[in-house]
């Protein structure tokens, strides 16, 4: 059976990333068919054609919608800024594709209910791009709860940081425009979520405050002009089974790079993990001699799955790119049997449905609950 | 001229600790006369007399306004139960006795009104038991901040977590009673904005999510009883020049044994701090070449004073009492000049009126200013 | 222009390893023509053939000197255990190959200077797959110590520890048989006299303490054999320059799982590493204020080269697998320009002559000179 | 009972340290009577009046031998440079006093030994200040080692470092002088060997590697002068039971301030320990599903006596100088009832026979054998 033929539309830093992901899926797992990347779409045809050559892929476009008529693309990754995945992933599934879209769905959440829509109208599957989920200490953390190694969950913290916008002088652009969406909060505060859907129950209620640490950002022509989203966001949430927690978010951190600081506390241990660390996790259990109790640093390792097809010893490290191997393949294994670990765009809706609630829980300066 | 009298009133946790503070003062300092460890009281006197001994105080007592009435006695340390604290330090004030008051100062508002009241009235000097502000590595955070070493503080988060109150099979204690206070909010919430208040401006307004892991706990005759305050909470903060920011509080935090982790985001840079490594403080700056920056971990040493007077050598490290004992030079200094690094009854005042419009949010579920 | 055409020998942990990076090098690198897959060898056809179709190559066989007559085969992967590589390597050279051989090159110093000699007579490039120098945290660091940045190293300090022999129970296996070579000695020893070469002067000479934790280990009838070779190691070093420094090895340290800590000390400061954190770098330089000064935790970033081809943000990580990916892609360079940061055959038997030296210093308790 | 009488020869660095103890430990530990600060010896007595006064003794002196004569002093603490031990504590005991002397004994091995005949003739205590040993995380590594907690022990690492002689430009000063001993072999060496001795079995050869990273300073008149004695030291060491390990020093480690790096290796487990985190102990034991072992930290809390003694809550915290009041504790148990946890002359004795095998073997290139 010949593997998934591919598009890719989109060749930045998600973009390389989806590519790199299909050319390495097959070896690593080794149970699936070898992708075959078919046709790549970029802004122009020159542009695509270099990407092409580069990422192996067989035919490139200066039109995306070149993609829909290819009769070998079963598949095909979205990688462009926010704004367009909706018109994209919509035009794919009425063409019959699968679809693989980078995270969030929309700034619009009419436009994401428009997708999840198209989804179920078209019979395709349709998943979102939340890769740190599929990082093997993640899992693991899942894991760990659900089979209550740490007794029941009471509370929970995530922080997400990096530095990118730290830089008071950096000129403005369009991550601070509104229409790029409210900023942090759906750039960062989908990660928080998407990792959370997968060990807790969903979220009830939200609050928030967020913040604007520079009111305004010099444009090109050395005139200030507002800053209309946010970079800092400080939410408090309740979940369906009455377990509260805080998500906190900076792109302003400086010093912080890809921070995703996890904190599950529950009633017999705690887990923490740090993004930044992505190959480690923090356990406490009360089991033991209290003398000798304290948080265990487990390293990751082929006991847990699949870091076991990437390297067979322990303490070797997965790297970010390899969390978008694992995602190809939980994305594959959804399209050939319906199974796979994956947001798709029913779950993702829900994570964009919080990010709305955050941004109206801040307007109005009240808990806002997700559904009535 | 001779020492400060010193009068103690319990002589438990925070009662050993004043003691042992009263004791080293003079040596550790070398500034200041040898306080004169006069009289101290307990519960009955053969506790008191069994105490003093063991901490070397001349006199004791079953009844601590003995200690009002003696003349030598110039300073009172009250490290009884927070309910005490009002009725004891009016009292002592009233004597004209300075006052050294373990935190907070009480449940009730009110009573912590009239105890700034009776400090103001006396002309003595009241001063509470703060003393993670005297860490030599929380002080070079302040000093930090003040400098503009990482700019203009635009946002934080604050977490403080132990885990006496994790198991839930722990019985009923007062602890988990209302009328000892809100529970971690007082217990704990107070660390946190008393170190804040060293550096940052006010608090503006609180938004609080208040939480209870378990609903109720088993009382000594085997029946369940409601847990009555909080073990867990979730707070928002803006302070009155914008920033904004998040305090996390836990009892119930398995693990976590002394937990203060301090982030500091600014314009130029970030600051972090845990008081579980108490010598350590984590500094993000912008300078340098962009490859070589990362967090420095600073080890505490005779550059941070006064840890140069305990240690002359960098990275041997401080401990918790080292910290009362620094909080004793400082009333002292207080004391004698009116000059010193503490929290006094009317800042005290300010924190737990912060404390109050926490649990007040909680009810109300709204953002509660704290003045108008 | 085409891709090298790739042949490979196993395809156990190092072979499905090189196999992932010819797979994903041109798709990272953009720079160099995507490798062809074209012949892979096995014990025998049945998992050759099996392999091939995971891994994506064209032809496969169960006899390795097929790939030697294959005029499209123009480089050679040899992944199979150290005792015959020799043979491969050189009967790859003969045949007009390149060839990428695991480490070390031989458990017999002799077949590895037979190695040297075919490599120099074929006018092949041939190298060794010494993937940590590849790590561009470790690259980061011999730019630190060439640029002067902590001045002039004066003595070092490397660990590299596993605990996969760290079984007092497990069974006596080929691991600890005398002809497998030293054990720990050549197993371990020969990454951190990898990594030291590309930073600091060569070893003169050197002293070794190995050790057995455990005598004997059963065997697979129940009876005890002794064991031949080493689980630990302690190393003393001097280099050419006066240098001083210590290697320490384990592959019986319960719990270390990837352990290469590294400690370089210099006239204006240190640096520190670890491979069980391989995205970090630890730097600390004497300048600023005393008061600020500490270690750095440097996290990979762009700005460490070829991080940027991984991913375009910092803190995100790269693991294992990508440092072979960046060590096939120095191969390429090498092969195409001559011109490549890779432990050649020249190179590599310079760290193995250290480790035979280690070895005869242990049976003679003396220090052994690498040369006269 | 009265506490016992104490005299104090130095009030520098260590001086002062056992001054606080000897101020503390009653209140501390409430088991002993308070000791009362009789007598104070500095070089002249203008400092000793006003170092008497801040230190809270009753009389001082300029001449040392006062004490001796002092009928009130019971014990004297002897904090003087390294080269006056042996004439002050011979002195002492030979007065009838019991003696609390710094560490080392003395740069000559010939001194130390007439400090210990001195001892014995005496019938008096005579105590060395090794208080890393107090620590409650040293102490609960040793339980552990004794426990069987990690097996049995097979291999070990110590590194100590500090950084004041880190600095090529500092001027020459007596710490590089060959009469003020060997460098950094006695100054630090002696501290990893008093630790070990508490968890393991004696030394029985040592291989040593010294190193000068400076051979020349500049001294106050701006000429040249040759370091005569070492800076970094690399050790091998034999115990008589056939463990095997290394000791590593440095008094030129940029960026090192306090560090004692422990690791112990055994058939079950390993430990961990870093003085710089003295409130620390890492460990790992293979107990538990593999998928959830990892090294545990440890914070030291009241399960560590006498941790309890100074705080009830764990995570709080001990310093350096708290350890010294536990030395204090034990000495005066070991005055008073002969059994405490102390090194005494004689235990002191064998750290000095190895620090001087060490200067041995260096010399001679070869093994030095402690005893024939």
């Amino acid at each position: 059976m010949a593997g998934l033929g591919v598009g890719l539309i989109g060749t930045g830093y998600m973009g390389k990333c989806h590519a790199l992901a299909w050319n390495s899926v097959a070896s690593i797992f080794g149970d699936v068919e070898r992708p075959r990347l078919i046709h790549l779409a970029e802004w122009n045809r020159e542009l695509a054609d270099d990407q092409a050559h580069k990422l192996g892929f067989k035919r490139a476009t200066g039109n995306w919608r070149d993609l829909l008529l290819d009769p070998e693309v079963q598949v095909i990754s979205i990688t462009t800024p926010n704004a367009l995945h909706a018109e994209m992933a919509i035009a794919a599934l009425e063409a019959g594709k699968h679809v693989w879209c980078e995270k969030p769905m929309s700034p619009s959440f009419a436009d994401a209910e428009r997708m999840l829509a198209a989804a179920k109208a078209s019979g395709r599957k349709a998943v979102l791009g939340y890769n740190y989920i599929q990082n093997p200490m993640v899992r693991h953390m899942a894991k760990l709860v659900k089979s209550g190694a740490i007794g029941q969950v009471h509370s929970f913290r995530v922080e997400m940081d990096e530095d990118f916008m730290a830089d008071a002088n950096a000129p403005f652009s369009w991550r601070s425009e509104a229409k790029s969406g409210y900023g942090v909060v759906d750039d960062f505060g989908v990660h928080p979520l998407s990792i959370l859907s997968t060990m807790l129950e969903p979220v009830e209620a939200v609050f928030a405050d967020l913040g604007k640490p520079y009111a305004s950002r010099v444009t090109a022509d050395g005139t200030a002009r507002d800053v209309e989203n946010f970079d800092v966001a400080h939410v408090l949430l309740r979940l369906t089974d009455g377990v509260s927690g805080a998500i906190q978010l900076s792109r302003a951190a400086w010093g912080r790079k890809g921070r995703i600081a996890i904190q599950l506390f529950g009633s017999d241990g705690t887990i923490a993990y740090d993004q930044e660390r992505m190959n480690e996790l923090q356990l406490f259990t009360r089991s033991g001699k209290p003398a000798d109790q304290g948080f265990r640093t487990i390293l990751a390792g082929p006991d847990h799955p699949p870091y076991n097809l990437f390297v067979p010893a322990a303490g070797h490290g997965l790297g970010f790119n390899d969390l978008k191997a694992i995602e190809a393949h939980e994305l594959i294994r959804t399209i050939k049997s319906g199974q796979g670990h994956v947001i798709d765009f029913a779950k993702g809706l829900e994570i964009e449905r919080a990010i709305h609630a955050m941004a109206k829980s801040h307007s109005d300066g009240r808990w806002v609950r997700l559904r009535d």
